[in-house]
Formats: C-alpha cells, structure tokens, sequence
C-alpha cells in the first residue's frame, strides 16, 4: 500500500492522504476513540500543505470516520450504525442490538390530508384522511433520523401520543389496534441534508443523508403506513445479502 | 394538499415550493419530458421571490427530478433507474430491463496490491495479489456509475481487455475461467460527488451520490471481487422487501 503521496498522479493529493487515513482507521490501525495526529503533524508527515490536510480531514468528518473535539483535536468516530435490508426491521431494535438506547421524540403529531402521491401508496379513497406523525430518532440523545409516518384514519382512527410516547409505533398499533406490521416496501436514494432537516438533525446543511420511504403493511396485506425519513450518512450504513 | 405557499409556516418558502411541485411530478400531472412554467411564472403563480423559486428548481435538479436545457427551460427528468436488492443483479442486466444500452468504458486494467482493508475482504495472504480494474458504467452514453474492481490474482490470472470490452465481467469470467458468481454482499452509504468523480460523472461536485461496497462469491463461497462502486444519486434509487 502507498504510504506516500504521489505528486504525479491524477488523483488529487488530499484524495490520496483521505484514502491513507481512511485505510488506517479501516484496517483497525486506528480505533474509535482514538486521537489522530494534528493538523500539524500530518502535514510534516505526508509532506503537504495544511489546506490539503483540512480538506482531506473535512471529507472524512463529513462521511462520519472522525470528529473534531472544540480544543482538543480529532478522534476516530464509532462505527456506523448498520441497518441491515436482509429482513423486516424497526429502527428501536436496531439500535438496541447495538447496545444503543433508543429515544423518540414525537415533533407533532396532526390530523390531516394525504398527498395524492401519498394516498395512492396508502391505496387511500377521498378525502385521504390520515395521521401524519412526525419523529426525531435519537440514539443515546444523538439525533439520526428525522421522520413522517402517514397513517390511514380508516385503520387507525386514535392516536394517544401520551401512550405512544412509552413504546415504539408498531409495538402500539398491535397493542391499542390490534394491527400487527408483518412486512414493507423500502426505496431509497442519497440525498443531501436540508436547512430545515439540519437543524434537527445537528449536522451541517449539505452534509450526505439517506432519503427511505417505507410502505408497511400488515397481515391481511393493507398498507398501514407511509413513512418518509432523513437519515444521517455520517451515522448510518445498511447492507445485505443477495442470493 | 395545500397549494399556496404559507408564510407563518415554520418550513421554509423554498422547501414549501419544492414539496408542491415535486408533488406534480410524482402525481404524474406533468410527465417525463414536460417543460415546466418558467421561472418567472412560478414566481408570480406562488407569489414568492426569483431566489425561492431557483433555490427550489436547484434543491430538484440536484435530486435528478428535473433538469435543465441552456436557454430553453426547466424539464421533468426520466424517472430514476431502480436497482432491486430483493436478488442478485448486474448493473448491464439491471439497464437492460429498462430498455436501456449499457455500455463500458474501461478506465484502468492493472496489476497491483490491495490495501489490507480490502484483502481482508477477499480473504487474500500477502502480497495481496489483485486486479485492479476502474470502469465507467453507461446508461446510453451517459455515465452512470464509477467504480474499481478488486480481482485476486490467484483465481484469475490473465484478463485480457480487448475481450473484457466486449462483454460483461461476470460473463467474462464464467466464459475464459469458469468462474461462477452465485452471491454478494453489500453495504452502502450516502456520500457527496468529489472533484476527481466528477468529471468523469459529469455532474457538478457535492451532488448526493450511493457509495457502495460489494463482495462477490463464486459457487465455492470463495470471494471473487471486492468492487467499491459511486453511484449517481439523481439517475439511481434502490428498492428492497422485507419479510
């Protein structure tokens, strides 16, 4: 592996020192937690200017591989939070598999009218009448996904957010409605974080973000929800297997 | 569904705009193709700013639901190429199915040395003997997809690119070494467009892009290729069910 930088090459040289940092943090070289070298260091060590070392930092902070301490320097971020598309999954138990305490909080919770391109989804007739349910998905107190669930009032006809704010959306629809999710439909494309998503989600407008939009459905095959959530890049990844 | 802008509203005018015409779209009220009303009558049918109704029409373009023609106007975009996750595929095959001509351009063929990161991917010993093979993948000349393969050296010593030009690679590698690619695993993140992809993407940098990381097996579970892939955000979505 190049340990150098190589002037020659094509490849923009803070491209070629952000792969080197990245393949130290990926081979384990480095780990979560740990500080990297200043600014300064870099610099002297790779033989470039400090603007290539920042730009070089900045990328991998954005794709979420470090974080920047006020005064104290740069450190290794944790892994990703991975979600994985092999089967049928809620965003709670995801984090509690990875030993992360999930939170809602429940930003407004409306009666309203769907969309068309909403209520066709929902497979909805005039006047489209639904819930729409809108969540910040904190893990540990760190926002990751901004989210609008639309519920068809026909299926659902009460919401108690004092009740919902105890449990997970699914686990109170099969409680309070009897209405148990048994499968979806996600489609996904990156997007970039909002001004308006930003101020949610803490991160800065313009950083990667995941646009989802599920369409979950329950046992006797009605669609009960749409949902469309922002989801942090630099916290998240997804994978699965295809056979 | 609202179609007049509100000013008291906490969202702003732009992301309201944007909602409202993006709903137009998916809606099928105007088509792939369609012009849309210039700038200026946006400007007056909303009552808003030329600022809002360009940050509106930009925020749209970037997400690939329109795009623009040097001085003839703003028109509805194709709808986006959908890659299923439901199964395996291929991006020739994925295209094909959608009528579309996909051609490669092969970028680099070269011998190398995969960093540890990815050699510990394909399961290789020192000296991490691979390919290296960089394509850009086309969707009737329009670029696509920038990605590099990694091909360990020992399951496939000779590639030969007049005839690697001529087909696909998984093709090539079934026909000239029985080679047999049964599975894959992916992992995927949001990330922005960078200068060096950029121009070989040809859209602007900082525009949404899927990274995406792929692990090919052949029928003996032995990992074949290790293919790190930037997908454009604005042509590409990806949809999966989960049971």
């Amino acid at each position: 592996m190049a340990k150098q930088l190589d002037p020659e090459s094509v490849i923009p040289l803070y491209h070629q020192l952000k792969e080197i940092l990245k393949e130290r943090i990926e081979s384990g070289e480095w780990n979560p937690g740990d500080q990297i070298p200043s600014e300064n260091e870099l610099r002297k060590r790779y033989q470039v200017s400090r603007n290539t070392v920042i730009k070089a930092l900045d990328d991998l902070v954005r794709e979420g591989l470090l974080h920047r301490k006020q005064g104290r320097g740069t450190f290794v971020s944790l892994p990703k939070i991975e979600h994985s598309l092999t089967g049928f999954y809620s965003f709670s138990k995801v984090l509690k598999a990875h030993g992360l305490q999930p939170k809602d909080v429940i930003l407004a919770l409306e009666k309203t009218c769907a969309k068309p391109s909403i209520a066709k989804h929902l497979q909805l007739k005039e006047p489209f009448d639904v819930w729409a349910l809108q969540r910040l998905r904190c893990a540990r107190e760190e926002p990751i996904i901004l989210e609008t669930s639309f519920i068809p009032r026909e299926w659902v006809p009460k919401i108690e957010q004092k009740t919902l704010e105890r449990c997970s959306l699914y686990d109170y629809l099969e409680r309070e409605h009897g209405i148990f999710i048994t499968r979806a439909k996600e489609i996904f494309e990156p997007v970039l974080i909002r001004d308006y998503e930003s101020q949610y989600l803490r991160v800065p407008t313009g950083y990667p973000a995941l646009l989802l939009d599920r369409i979950a459905y329950d046992g006797k095959d009605r669609p009960i929800e749409f949902c469309r959530s922002i989801i942090r890049g630099d916290r998240c990844r997804f994978y699965t297997e295809l056979l």
